[in-house]
């Protein structure tokens, strides 16, 4: 089938399915050699990129939808998601589909509901479906142009991540199970946006007692083979409710 | 008018006027005689309370809905307003209207935008409308019960609030412009929940360098007289951008 025409089946069932006037957009981080990246989809026949996006069932709650939309995505299940804000600006996305027949489902106003996710880069294949033809990781220093308002969807979920840094399982879900100090450092670096002292960061880290440090260390490299650690996560959960930094 | 005529003509005017399925709840703080208090609406012939809100007009934004809906129950301009959550849980308000016309526009499934507003005790006149018999200011620590999942968003909200201390003008919002240190300590603990060291906190504001001393005390009291204290607007802002608290 052609493209206008998967979109206007798909026009046909969205109406039955899903609640009117409501979508979700999918902020996805991963963490893959030593850089922050987000999944990015690109449509057939548009240049710009999108994030992957979806609606509300007429009988789901949000947080549903959201697993339901990144499963379809990425193949994996019990993804770590946060909503984190609605955008709601007139004329965001009801220009895009001009052209084709006015009642399409995709054409009326839609208030989007922002969703940033956190996932193990290695446990996802990102799947390109009927109306795509990629759907890739790109590293966040080198984000393409995107569609309608995704860019300032993506700024404002970075920005939340870097807010929530001391509050929500971010390493936790964002590195492998075991992970090296300059690894974990080279995480905050990029979602605070600023280099870190090195021994200040170790013994801050240390002092909040969530890291269990492991017997062995990696093998391979040139130099000396570095410590492992891994999240200690029953320490780990209890002290982020009261949020990592030292209090007033 | 009876109630339930009320409602009826407003629901034909609501399909007019608004988008379905998308709500908006405002939990509204204000601070007074060392009290953190919320704005609360009792609908006529309905025993518990719930929080002022209303929906999204088809050509609005959700910010300026929300200042509406405020606007119309306080009297209030230019009131401090930040969305934080959707609430999407099915079933959470539609069973509320029973008894009434099917489709009565307020039996649809709405998903809430919760907003906190943030105002200036003073300047709020509680409006009690058409529909209501009560718009009043609680207690934090005496909310009567209320309808449908307001209690949870209530909740929610105070959570944001705890979380965005450091990020958010929230106590250039919550307090008059001139204000003793014991009260701004005083709303700190009742956003934090718990007490703080009172030279710790003296400290730590002032070496933030937010805050100007004015030269006049307060008179009339048994004690001293305390000092007075006045935001500095500019420097204020400005350390917000990075959050108040020491970094990484």
């Amino acid at each position: 089938m052609e493209l206008r025409d998967l979109i206007i089946a798909h026009s046909e069932k969205a109406y039955q399915q899903y609640l009117p006037h409501l979508s979700i957009d999918c902020v996805v981080f991963g963490f893959h050699d030593a850089k922050l990246k987000v999944l990015l989809v690109k449509m057939k026949s548009i240049v710009q990129w999108a994030l992957p996006g979806g609606y509300l069932g007429k009988q789901e709650e949000l947080e549903e939808a959201a697993s339901r939309i990144l499963k379809e995505r990425t193949g994996a299940d019990n993804i770590y998601l946060q909503q984190f804000r609605l955008f709601s600006k007139c004329g965001r996305s009801e220009g895009f589909f001009n052209g084709f027949p006015e009642g399409l489902w995709h054409r009326q106003r839609f208030v989007a509901a922002g969703f940033y996710a956190l996932v193990n880069y290695t446990h996802v294949e990102p799947v390109v479906d009927a109306v795509s033809d990629a759907c890739e990781w790109k590293d966040i220093n080198g984000i393409p142009d995107l569609i309608m308002d995704h860019r300032t969807i993506l700024d404002e979920a970075l920005l939340n991540l870097r807010r929530e840094l001391n509050y929500k399982p971010i390493g936790y879900n964002l590195l492998p199970e075991v992970f090296t100090m300059p690894e974990l450092q080279k995480l905050y670096e990029i979602i605070l946006g600023r280099q870190l002292n090195r021994g200040n960061f170790y013994r801050k880290m240390m002092a909040y007692d969530i890291l269990d440090k492991l017997d062995e260390t990696r093998k391979g490299g040139a130099h000396k083979a570095p410590n492992l650690y891994r999240f200690n996560c029953e320490r780990y959960t209890k002290a982020l409710q009261d949020g990592l930094k030292e209090g007033w």
